[in-house]
């Protein structure tokens, strides 16, 4: 049987007064492909230096509008917080090789270990599946955090990062570095909207008087203008979430078949490796001596 | 008033009786964190060569096990297509400067101007907020395409890469090498997926019976062996899709008062710019002269 | 036989009472060897982007103190022009696919031709070896160009950079860029000079004088106080040098025997290739227009 | 005074009957300048990462030819060895932070200290700087090893790259690498041509005689047939050559004038900081022990 046929691979409009079989664009179509192919040569080769630990920070885009139009609870909203962990925590499950993830506000670092294979240590591949991984369980996970209260009313993102940290030093102080960063702003935060909430200022007014105050200058006013110990304030919002894998021993029921054929519950207990969150102080030695097994020696 | 207080900013548990005010962690916070902000310069400059098109595509990740797990009808899923589309979509909107997205299967191009100074060029910032956007979109606009028959089980990912594109035959060769991808791909997996559907085969036979066929001999079996006309096969299969930014008449409904106090409908036309999809070949010269606008001069 | 002997690879010194064959070191000194080897790793990919011109610009280091302490002559030493441009030309004869060479003063920069694949187009190679080209030459001709008078008093450094165009248009305007700042500076130093040299001014006096004026209040400074007509100043002075390969008739003479056995002075005309030096304007299109082979298509 | 005078900036001849002060050529060729120095945003930031050592080597082009050229001794010519580390001297002791050269054959490695900030430690600089010293240094010094009896026939080159390594370890296993490097070339290249020069072997025998053989094999060969110990062999050959800088007692001789006028010389010892040469194992730690200084703590 013959019949018209248009192919139009290629660009140019053929009739082929002959079954498909002859017509020469399906023949071609894979030595079309490989003559495009000279393409790929343009990707260039972004591995991470070896023996380095890979941070990939991820940070809200425009948070500030976000944050406004799903009314977040100031300075802190705890729901958005347990949705950051959240996704954090989605993101060390999938993908291999996360030693340690540290969060405040809208943003969250993840850490490779330094002898990380994984992607083989292309940054692009590292950042871009944080970045997708994240994103997509800050939406999956939405609702389990703010309910059917408060709909998510657009898909929000976040935009990566990655930096590499040669030393165990210097990847504990990024850490450090973040984690003032969250005391800083946190103190800063608690005090503007305690005398915007409490004290009745304006933000504008509330921003003036902070001008120039010293963190000393800050509590002060929490304490004796509002009776506020910042000191006790939740340990979540003064330090942040750090997020690491421990082996933990975990007890379930199960219910077992004896030998009699009767059924019975028992308690078995068996150690797991999870990922469990932390709200301590990631500055000093201690919570490093606490766990020792986070990092690797620097003399690697 | 005297009160004990523990300050572990820097690690070091301190009893202070003292009032806040004199707890030095307080008014050394910011000279902390300066003295961690060395680390900043551990970021490297990723800035994309200027005068090159920018082009970063998105893969899904494991997208084997994601599409059997939610029942993807094979070898094409129109609900999955579209929802990649609607997700590219909603990157095109976020990100300026996009002018050309190019999507297939579980990947989609997006490629920035040649002059774009979006970001500033920096190629780790454009990558993650495109992965970013689209992976959220992905979930967001989930159930728009599958309805509550197939929930979403688990948030997907998509990983990223940039490549960099000199020339305006570069790019052209690059998007021709997606789309000549998909026509090889679909072609295949169309003739596979008919042989174990339609022809009773196993999915082992249907490789087996694959195995150094050219296009013209997958053509031959689908249309002797099956009565279709691989031809006549829906664009969008075929051809993958394009978005690209165009300006269209729109007609809308609007209710207006007039001067007597009546209420009155009125036809308002108006030109909009907004992406709209295309499922045609750009492998010739046609599309391009069609939508000259797109690319901008080599010669510049 | 026996005999003691120490074998000191590895770091322990060891005696071994027994002949060499038997001696650990020399049997594993390819495992030693390949245990080390996976600090290649640590090397970085610098391919340059395909499809874009190549520059190659080198800098004399430290060399306001190098010419003082070689004499040169202010504000233009004819015999150090010509000892940079014999540099260059060796670079550009010793180095495949540099398809044009542009030098001022202390600076030379040299551009690999787009397709180029020389050394993979690797960055690092393909700056070290000009530079390091550059400079041995520099050396070995320096006697050529300054004779026995002034000998060299220590070997002189040059750094150089890659710098990538994408197209014709980018590439042309680096060119004239440089092209610029020669004509800049060396109508700034023409006036500077000739103010101290002729006008009897200290340099500290001749820098005031000169401080705010334009390039027309320079010419006119030269033409009504010293009666020197800019424009008429040597063109490699003004416009610097343009090396670029040229296929021109030479004329040899050669000996030849005679079928009489007698010998005869014989003219031999052939095309040859070679590196030929122009001190023309490359800012405007004349030159392009008069050399078009230089550059490749953009649209390739 | 009118006359002719040809403006030809900007590639347009145009004549002007004016004085120099009012061509236009000149006021403008600042804004000239200006509007080309776009081009110089097209240069990429190549900073090494911090606190990772930088590790310049050198490897010399075509050497294979230069040797033969030069008629070389074989399998090692005392006098080019002693000319590269002379120019391994000089490269030390021209750029500031080299903690350590290591080199052998017609290859040096230069070791930046992981916090140097020289050149703001862009890897262009760097490597550049370093090629362009050795090489001319290469052809300043060459008479001073080579003599009158054999000149340089033409400039010779050497290609670089940059490595970095960002923990001592890595940094000693490179080192090692290049001396087991050297042992395993050394060691074959000794037999190999003591086979050809003493054992009257073709190369090509000689070669064929050596596939396979282990270095234990290697040494037997010395031994038992030309009664060649090669632990005894000098330890510049079998270890290369490592530069550090160390701090030695000197005693120079000065005349002095005393308090009666009379001159005097005097002994006058002080201390000085100046590139030395080892030929010693640097794979084991007894190197290291002896030198502390030379590698920073990794815990920075």
């Amino acid at each position: 049987m013959l019949f018209g046929k248009v192919c139009i691979f290629g660009g140019r409009a053929r009739y082929c007064v002959v079954k498909p079989l002859a017509c020469l664009f399906t023949t071609s179509s894979n030595m079309a492909k490989s003559k495009f192919e000279y393409v790929r040569n343009f990707e260039t080769d972004d591995t991470c230096l070896r023996n380095c630990y890979i941070v990939v920070r991820l940070d809200g885009r425009n948070f500030h509008k976000f944050t406004d139009q799903h009314k977040f609870a100031k300075p802190n909203d705890n729901r958005a917080l347990g949705l950051m962990s959240r996704s954090a925590r989605s993101v060390m499950e999938e993908l291999e090789d996360i030693v340690i993830a540290y969060g405040q506000s809208d943003e969250f670092s993840f850490v490779f270990k330094r002898t990380s294979t994984w992607f083989k240590r292309r940054a692009s591949k590292l950042m871009t599946h944080v970045a997708s991984q994240f994103s997509s369980s800050y939406v999956f996970y939405w609702k389990e955090f703010f309910g059917e209260d408060q709909p998510l009313l657009y898909p929000p993102s976040f935009d990566g990062r990655v930096v590499l940290y040669p030393s165990n030093h210097n990847l504990k102080d990024y850490l450090s570095w973040r984690q003032a960063d969250c005391h800083v702003n946190n103190l800063y935060n608690t005090v503007f909207w305690t005398l915007v909430q409490k004290g009745g200022l304006t933000t504008v007014q509330a921003e003036e008087r902070l001008k120039g105050t010293l963190a000393a200058d800050k509590n002060e006013i929490l304490f004796s203008e509002f009776n506020i110990n910042y000191n006790t304030e939740p340990a979540v919002l003064k330090k942040g979430t750090t997020l690491i894998w421990e082996k933990r021993d975990e007890t379930v029921t199960k219910r077992m078949k004896l030998p009699s054929a009767e059924e019975k519950e028992v308690e078995v207990t068996r150690s797991r490796r999870r990922v469990h969150a932390h709200h301590c102080d990631v500055i000093g030695e201690q919570f490093w001596e606490e766990h020792p097994d986070i990092l690797e020696d620097d003399n690697c």
